[in-house]
Formats: C-alpha cells, sequence, structure tokens
C-alpha cells in the first residue's frame, strides 16, 4: 500500500472519518494499489473537522482527483457532506458497528435527498467501492477498462478453484 | 405564527432543510409563540446550500441565538452538520418519511460521534423540540421556568378533563 | 422525454424490470434529458427474460452505452445480476413496497459479494441515479462537468428561493 | 458425506456462491445421505461466474437432477437466479451475517417476483432444505415417503428423551 | 376457479386461518385453475380450530393430496403447525399486515426449527406457492413440466410486449 | 359497553394514556361485557399526570381490582410504570402507529426488566388483553372458565362457519 | 430447584421446546422455588411431538394446572399452540438468537389473533414469567399476594444497596 | 472521578436504572470533570424504586441541579419518567443490548409523547449527554461556553494528528 505516489497526481481519494475506520478503509487503497490507480487516503471528520472537510472537498476537483470514497458509520455524515461540496462522484462506504446492526451508517450514506447521490456500497464493502471508482474511471481509459476484464477473470477463476477444492474434498471423502 | 418579533432579538433558530418539512416545523414555531420566546424561521439545506449552512450555524452565537431546532428527513444530516457548525445546542427532529418508516431520519440525527452531540427527540415531534429548547433556556430563566410550570399544569387539565369526558360517555351508554 | 435520440449514440441504458417501475425510473430519463445526456430505456426482467438481459448487458459496452441504471423492487436483483455480466458501472435504484417498507429492495441491491459492486442511490430517486451517471460521465467531459456546476447552483438557488417564500409568509403573518 | 456416488444420477444438487458457505451448507449433504438420495455439491457464484450458472442451472434438468438447493447470503442472488434458468423448484438457504442480522439474505431470496418462486427456508437452515428437497422427491416416492416417515419417528423420540433427561436431572436435584 | 373439480381428486390443499386471506389466497386457486391442477380450499385456523387442523393435516396424504398451501398473517402458525402434522411439503405464504409490514408474518413461517420445514414464498405471493407446488408435481409428471415450460415462455413474452410498450411510448413522445 | 356497573365492584381496570386511544381500547370493554365482567375506564398519563397514576395504580388492588389492561403507543411507558406501582398483573396493548410500524410500542411495554413483568398482547389487540384479564381470573372463578370454553366454542363455529362459506362461494362458481 | 414436588399438586408447567432453551427458562423455575409455588417442567416440541403437546396442553387444566409458561424461539409455535388447546392463561417466553436479533421469536409469540390471546414477557424474561404466573395465582391467594409485596421490597432494597455502593466507589475516588 | 464535589451544588444528576449501566454511564461524568461541572450519581430504577425515583426527580430542581442525564436499557423508561416529574431538561441515554440491537432502549427513550421531550443522545453514548448537558449550562456561563470551544479545538486537533499518523504509516510503506 503507498499513499499519493512520487510521479502521479492521485486520481482518488479516500476518506474516512476516524482512524478507527482505517482497517475497513484500507481494503479500497489496496485494490486501487493492484490497478496502478494513484491515491491518496486521509482522516477528515465531518463534525470535527468540518473546515478541513470544506477545503479538501471543494478542492478536490482542481487538485486532480477524479473520484472520492469515503467510509463512515452510525449517523455517516461523512460521504454525503462530501457530496455536497465537490462536483465529482462520492462512492460511501457504510462502516459497520453491532449497534443497530449497520443499518444506521447504511441508511444514513444511502438515503441522501434528490440532488446530491452518493454512490452508496455494502456494509464495509470497501473493496467494491474501490472497484466501482475504477469502473468510473475506466469509461474513458481503455488501459483500465482491459485490466477491469482481467481483474473479473481473476475473480470467475478464483470461484471455480474453489469449486474444484470442494470436489477434490468430497472425492476424497467418498 | 410570528418570526423574528420587532423588538426581541430571536433566541431560538429553527431550520428545516425543505419547505416541505414546514409542515410538520411550525409546531415548533407556535409552541414557542406560546411561550413569547422569539424565533426565526429558516430553510437551509445541509447539501444543497452548505455554505449558507456553514454562515448561519458559524454566526448563530454571535448573532445571540441560544438554541437550534433542525428538522430532516431521510439521510437527515442537517442537526449534525449544524451542531459541528455551532458550540450551541442543537435539538434535532427527524422527518418522518413512509419509506423505512421514518429509521433513516432517526437514526441520521440521533447516532452522532461522540464530541458532537444532537439532542434527538421523536419523529416528528416539533412540539416537543420547542418544549426542550424553552427547558434549555429555563436553566437561567425564572419566569420561563414558571410559565413551564404552567404549561405542565395545563396539560395536566387536559389530559383530566378528556378523562372526564370519557367517564361521562361511558355513563351515558351504561 | 426522448428515447434513443437520432444522432446521438446512447450512453446511459436505463433498465427496470417491469413496467410498474416505470413512473419511478422515467424521473431518471428527465434528467439526462435536462442534461442532453443521451439514453436508451427497457423492460427486461432478470427473472422472466434472464437471456435478453445476458444479451443486454454483455453487450452493453460494444454498443457505445457508458453507464447503466437498474431499477427493482423486492428481491431486486436486476441491478446486481446486470453488474455481473458488464465492466461497465451500474447504479442501482430500490423500488419501494410497503412490504418490509422498502427494506427487501435496498439490502437486495446494495449488499453485493466483494468484486461486484452496484452504486446504490436511495429508495425511488431515480433523480439522483441520473445525476450521478451524469458525474461519472463528467469525469471525462468538461461540458458535461460545467453544466453540472449550473445545476448545482440552480439546485441551491431553488432552496434559497424556497427560504425566501417562507420569510415572506412569515412576515405577512407577524 | 459422498459427491455424485458412482452408481447413481444425481437427485439433489446443493450450490453455494462461495466456499466459506460449506460450512452452513455441507449440513443439507448430510441429511440427504441419511436419506440415500444422490446429490452433488457445486461452488458458483451468481455474480463471479454467471456464466457457469447458466449452463449448470439451464442443462439441469436434462442431467436427472429433480431438485436445486442453493445457498447465499447478503444480496443472495443465487438462489432466485437459478430458479430463472430452470424449471425445477429451488430451495434457498439464507446465510446468516451479522451484518443486518441476516435480514438481507432472507429479503433476498425470498421475495422473488411472480412467476419465479424460490421455496425458502430459516436462515441458515440447510438441513430444512435438504428434508424439503426430500419431501418433493417423496410425493412420486412410497420407499422415501416411508423414510421420512421414520425420520419423524427419530425426531419425536430424539424430543422425548431430552424430556426424559430433564426429568431425571430435575429429580436428581430435588 | 373451482373447488374439488367432479372427476379428479384434489392433489393440492390450499389452507388459510381465516376468510380474510381469501383475497389473498384465491391467486394461488387461479394458477392452479391455469394448470389444470385439481386443488381443494379450506378455511382452517391453527388456533380457533386446531383439531380440524389435525384431522386435516395428519389425513391429508390419505386423502390423495400431494402439496399443501398454507396463508397466515401475524403470529402465522398456520403453515408450521400443518408442516409438524403431516409428511407432504407445506408451501407457506405470509399474509401482509402494516403492523410490524408484514415481517411478522415472514419470519413466524420461514424460521422453522430443524426438522420441519416450510417452503416460504414471498408475502402475499400466493401465485408463487401456486408455481411452486406445481412444479413439486412436476418432479413426476412430464406434461406437467412442459406446461411449466409454456408457462414460462408466455411470461417471458408478456415482459418483451412491457418492452415493446415503453419503447412505442417513448418514441411517440421524442 | 358500560363503565363501573352499579352493584358490582369494577374487577378490571382499563387504563389508556390518551383518549385517542380509545378506538382501540374500546374493545377490551366490549369483550368484558360479553362475559359480565365488571370493570372501569380511565384515560391517565403517564407522563401527563404521573401523580394520577401512582394514586391509581397504587390504589387499585384496595379499590377491588384484581387485573389492569393498559394501551400505550409511541415510548409506551404506561404499562411498565402501572406495573411497577402495583402488585395486581398489568396487561400491555401496543397500540400501532404508522412511524415505526407498532415496533416502538411493542418493545417499550414487552421488555420490560427482570421484576417487573408486563403481559404484553399483540399490537393493537385490545380484544385479547380482555381475554387474558379472564383468564386471569378464571383461575379461581369455576364459572368464568365455563364461560371462556362457551366463548371458545363459538370462535370455532364462527370459524367453520367461515370455511363453509367459502366452501359455497367455489360451488357456486364451479 | 425441584420438580412437582412430593406433597404438592404443580400449579404452573413450564414447557419448552428443546432442552436447549433450559437454560433460560431454568429462571422461571428458581423463581417458583423462592415462592414455594409447585411446578413442573417439561421439553415438548410444538413440531417435533405435536400430539404429546395436545395431550399436555388439552389435559392441564384437569391435571390442577393453573397456569403456563411457554418459552421458545425462532418460528416459536410453542407458546400459540399451547394457547390454542387449553382455557388456561399461557405466558410465552421469546427465546434470543443473533439471527435476527430475537425479533422473530418475540413476534411470532405476540403477535397471536384475536381470540387466543399469549402474555409475552421480554425476550430471554423468564424471570418475568414466572412472577407473572404468581402474579396471576395471587389474584386469588392473598398469601402469596402478601409474598409478592416482600419480593417488591426485597427488589427495591437490592437498588437502593447498589445505590449506596456506587455512592461509596464514588467517594473513595473524590 | 468524583461524586457531589465539597464546595460545589451538583448541577448535572446522573441517573441510572441499574448498576450494570455504570461502565457506560461514567463516561459522563468523566466528561463532566474535565469541564469541571459538579455532579452527582445515582442509582434509582423506575420500576423496581419508583418512589425514590418521584422524590429525586420532583425535588431535583429544589436542589440545585440544572440538568439531569438518565441512561437505560430495553423498556427503558427511565428517562421518559423522570421527564414527566420535574421541568429541567432531561438528556436520555439509550444502553445497548445484544437483544434487539439496542432498538429497544433508543424508541423507549426518544418516542416520548408532545408535551414532555426527552433529549436523547446515540446508543451508550454518554460522553455526548454529558457534553450536551455542558451545552444547555453554557447558554447562561460564558466561560463555560469558551471551555467548550477549547474543546472542540482540542477534539480537532486530535482528528488532525490522526490523520498525521495514517500519513505517516502511508508514507513509511510506500
Amino acid at each position: 500500500m503507498h499513499n499519493s505516489p512520487k510521479n502521479n497526481v492521485p486520481k482518488v481519494g479516500i476518506l474516512m472519518g476516524s482512524d478507527s475506520d482505517f482497517d475497513i478503509m484500507k481494503e479500497a487503497a489496496l485494490v486501487l494499489d493492484e490497478f496502478a490507480v494513484p491515491y491518496e487516503v486521509s482522516v477528515i471528520s465531518a463534525h470535527r473537522t468540518p473546515k478541513e472537510l470544506e477545503q479538501y472537498a471543494s478542492g478536490a476537483a482542481d487538485r486532480g482527483l477524479k473520484v472520492l470514497i469515503a467510509g463512515a458509520g452510525a449517523a455517516a455524515h461523512l460521504p454525503g457532506v462530501t457530496a455536497a461540496l465537490t462536483l465529482l462522484p462520492v462512492i460511501g462506504v457504510p462502516i459497520y458497528s453491532k449497534k443497530l446492526s449497520g443499518q444506521d451508517s447504511l441508511y444514513s450514506i444511502v438515503q441522501m435527498p434528490a440532488g446530491i447521490p452518493v454512490a452508496t456500497v455494502g456494509i464495509d464493502n470497501a473493496r467494491n467501492a474501490a472497484l466501482l471508482a475504477i469502473q468510473m474511471l475506466a469509461i474513458g481509459d481503455e488501459t483500465l477498462m482491459e485490466a477491469l476484464g482481467e481483474f473479473r477473470k481473476r475473480l470467475a477463476d478464483a470461484a471455480r478453484q474453489k469449486n474444484r477444492k470442494i470436489q477434490e474434498k468430497l472425492n476424497a471423502i467418498s
């Protein structure tokens, strides 16, 4: 995992409200690494550092960022507030908490009012947030689209490999 | 109902994200009228007009406001974002929508992270938001505390009156 | 509203599982009209016409589509199955039903497994699905990005206008 | 536990989207073993290997399968997509995940649109999926129906035995 | 719709706990009519007439019934209690009530203990219950299996027809 | 319906927090009438008239009451607070509200801490509250127990009659 | 803990569907011991041994039982089916399972149809089930009512004692 | 942590229904310590010691208390019953329990009827309850308002510090 690589302007900004969300959100970074998409990671709280967020989000496009990914839990305002401050697409990752089983995080992110969407992925599914960001970037980037195609093949191969292992296991028993 | 009365600086600011919330939120205004507490009403969206909200909330204390009441529905960020921008106590009113039965509004408002509370009342219960604001103001205002005492007596009398009516109704039948 | 405009290859494909979803999903079309983004509308069921869906989704990129929007209710498989059959980003719109208050539609769409994301918007929020598609297209299209900026200004102006109307109304009363 | 026994064409196909579901789904296999009903087990993902699923499901009846059992979690599309691709009855097993307490898995499987049913059993209840498959097969197989009758007697005896143990335990105390 | 047709022994028994469920459950009868599968309809309450239910369910197989369909709402015990009293497969239809949004009916039916399954379909989805019963009967009845194939084709045609209508509608506008 | 009949000391006290609950709670009175069990009806609010409630509940046993029935909605404290103030059994009726689908009323009543039970019946099910009160009284009153037996027979007869009507209806069609 | 004490006919029957519920349900027995109310404990499944349940419940009153307590989880039919087979009051204890967070157990027990109530207590709250049974028996038993009064005093004393301990702890710190 | 400091009359009363809530509720005390706001801590149960609660709450204002904080779980009546007995603002802290995922505690506290508000904070969020109490007190106390401003700055600094640590960590890897 790397942050803002030397020669590349970050294209994806990964945000989280608290460093306690890092274990979940780093999965997004690892996927972007896999696709060699430059990114940056920031801890900015919609509630504790609202002005930093205002600066970050409203300046994101000018700094060359193309997509933002924001993870947050409970009254998870970070993705929505970010989306209100930029024209870039914002992907929201609801972070699970045992209280309310993740419903609070999910509803606070996905139920945005008409006008300001947040592209919401599954609870704790930061990997999918990164893949969605890559799909967005790949609209205008054939190389990336091909890399996505290769990724899907590897995904399918891994699934097939799992099937083979189950078959071997069952054959060994019977 | 009146807005920012002539000789009185508003003490309570009532916010809502959309004028469609006015039918619910005006109940707060009517209660403040009843207690002669000066207030102002504003429609400001956390998502559509974030800069107005930043100006409103961060300047609220200096303009003499003492308590803010914010109503919002769905991914109801308005109360929480307001609370992040002011030191004044912020009361949140979750607005009901049939989608998700109001759970989204409630969870988005009440589940704030440690450090930035929102005083949440029941779904659509703008009357209680106003009463809570009055209780806060009454901490340092004996006249208002007495008015609250009178209000509670009227509330109890109304409840007793309802009991008497039920008794009459039942006696009439039997 | 128009479908597959003469001189323009559609860039956005709007899908729905049943024509009963059209009243909700047409809102997406109206937004795309507003931005002059060419689109096409199709009724294809993941369950009743799975082969049509396979053909549609796996050929979408080759036909020039850049983003897909899929609306579905209840066990809302359409967005996820579509996403499994294309590399294009797929935006899912959960359609409300009074049974289970829309939770079934939302969960079936948003909780996709790692590897195949669906960009989920709020329940019945087809407008936001279209805006999200436009944000994705605008990553590589400055004119569209500027149009988005104008849209946001109109959105903010409309919110400010609502505030003025509430002020007038209140001033008229007091 | 055994897979596709030598002399018997499998009658029941057990599917799961991921090998992580095997610990739950193997319970179905163990019940089928108990009733000597031949079966096969496959790991096929509705999202990662949609074409394998299409081949598997649309060819299942021709290969002699009579009933399919599919287990899946979260946006659990596997049972419903399978049901859309075959005329055989499909039994769905919602797999529990702590996120959303299993509601997502259950709703995504049970709330199928009119026309394409999935016979849904309880969360993680793969045993009941197998028993339901056996009940379906027993409609035209008296020997199997008798075996079911014997199974029910053993079930009742085990329940009675538990009662006796509790009585002994309590008598020992008093 | 017809009940226990003259020359045919009913193969499917449709049960409901109250005649207020008839409007939902009659959809199952209409589907069975469409497939010429003989059936009978009974109103028997698990709670108000438990002995009738005991007689009905324990004698169902001997009277020639092959599958039972039971619809119930709220603490919907009818399908599960029926399943405990017969070896035949029992299909449960959760009936919607605005209280608890149908969750009570669904959970009470689907969450059966290991040993006694109920094949649960979607809330109010009596059509799917009948189709599932037909799929079960078709395991040993090629004519019925062919009829199911024809039904699926009609279902797909109807979906395609809906798509054409939407296209015409859109072309008429543009 | 009658209240505190002349020659009979009421045995059941029916409480509700607001006269808006009367339409639901009067069903309890009608059932008690049917069994000639004397009762009284009172509107007392746990929140608006807590002292009346304290007097009512703590004096209930001395005035000859044997069972209390309390209906309440939302943060439905009335049954639990009543139970804390008397040794008599208290039956709670959760009153439905569209907000939160009745979950709030149900959870606030049923989830009492160890030591102070409330016998909770279904949402809006005041009839069952009265029947439960009668079952409690019938423990020491054989005549009442016989009346309960007769009631159950009428309940079963009504269910059988519904079945006959459905049969006639279906026979008329076929 | 003791079962059916020698010289006393049991007054309370404690039922559970599985011996895995014993750890929860024994709390009811311990409370009845404390009040010297004779009871019996039985493991009877509504689904696995329906005939034993029919015999047990329909004969309960004749054997001298006055109240039944039934604990069950998931599609928790035991309390409701029992209530349908006896005129005695039946108290239901919803048993918690992590799947669906106990909602399934609670809804399946509390949402009984009009005519057949189950007195439902909180999830896993077998202590309260026993106390409720004692309150019912105390309607016609002054000694038991006095014992309940003493119990409440001990309960209050224990609460006061907890307060004193917290005060000492805090005073020690300051 | 300290209780009722020598020279200061407590301004905040912290209540909890059981000493098992102390681990959560002590967080409120620690925050009040940080702001040097005098407070007292009491364990009083709405259900087990209702008279103590009546005395405590109705005398709270006269003893100089300005704000009450009450924490409770399950059928969490303590905050609402307290609010009914005092004119002081009452802040409610819903205490989490795995049963029902905290929904019961939250709904029982927040859904108060019109007339008697409880200022509800997030589940287990006693820190925010204390901060809200301080915001209320700061309305008439400039020193406290300045302390709140300092607290917010420290909160923001801590958030910034977390961001710096993540950056260092990422730079170290890349």
